[in-house]
């Protein structure tokens, strides 16, 4: 088995995440014993990879210059930030919350070049304003890069009129207090609500 | 996130062996996020599904019309009957074999339609006459499919002057005997070798 076209197909897989040489090896073999695999999947990604944008307003992924979640007038006037599409579809998959998004696309990290330009802060001002947001949700991972994206984005925005808010932190549901974190154990505390 | 062709994308990643809908959607989600991963792998993937077919004589994966296996005159006049391009991969990366190869693409299924032409037996044939092959080797799992296939190709070719042989079964390298089960245990008994 020797292929050019086989081992350019199994680097391009690999570059996928989670994807390893042996796995990017099996799939191949089965792409290439499926044609019509092939065909489809690469028409599928053309599609995609031709049409598919960010919306103008929000950054969400999407094949229109504005997304449905935008320009539908009954979503309530919040701004729930996320870090990335996968983020925003788990939020809306629970089915809890009836606002709009601002995509970042990222975390800062001056380090690596990415500042308040590449996670579209100036869209999100024009956004605010256009909306007139009354709410907005700080709904990061809580890693290192999470907190110091909150911290920036909560700290630009406090002189204006929004309201900044971030999801609680504290134990999950089903956790025992026995296997907690400190860190899990001391955000439950400093968080602790009347019963 | 609402995206008719991320949902497209991934339905189409659905069909690849091992990844279910919750990999699929964080590959099309890694995939929307980078247009130059979804353009290169697009590009893979349509070369695949124009170029690479099945070699005329032994029905390896090849660009060619005859792959360079077939070709190369210092391979020695065996063939080594394999599954799939995966399993030949295999045996040719473990660099202990110097014939050429036949492949399957399959193993025999009347109830599926899978008979002796979708495994293409003719092939094969004409294969044996072109080279004047005069060993066959039958390198096909030990599972009941690829037993009942080997079975099917000794008997066809029994009448033929070349021997067929099949791979060894017994212990594996590194087995203990303690926790082998018994099918291995009593092959490795059948076939047990003078020291």
């Amino acid at each position: 088995m020797s292929s050019v076209l086989f081992d350019r197909l199994t680097e391009q897989l690999q570059r996928l995440p989670g994807i390893g040489r042996k796995t990017a090896m099996r799939l191949a073999f089965n792409i290439v014993d499926s044609r019509e695999l092939a065909r489809d999947l690469s028409e599928a990604l053309q599609q995609v990879w031709q049409n598919v944008g960010e919306c103008s307003i929000c950054r969400n992924i999407t094949e229109k210059d504005v997304c449905d979640i935008c320009s539908n007038s009954s979503r309530l006037d919040s701004i729930c930030i996320v870090h990335n599409p996968a983020d925003m579809r788990a939020i809306e998959d629970a089915g809890l919350y009836r606002g709009k998004y601002f995509v970042l696309h990222g975390f800062l990290a001056p380090l690596d070049g990415i500042g308040p330009d590449e996670l579209g802060i100036d869209k999100l001002r024009k956004m605010i304003d256009r909306f007139e947001v009354d709410e907005i949700i700080l709904a990061l991972d809580s890693t290192a890069d999470g907190e110091a994206t909150s911290s920036y984005i909560a700290r630009i925005l406090e002189k204006s009129r929004v309201s900044v808010t971030r999801l609680a932190r504290g134990l999950p549901p089903g956790a025992s207090i026995e296997f907690a974190d400190s860190l899990t154990l001391s955000q439950a505390f400093q968080g602790r609500q009347k019963v």
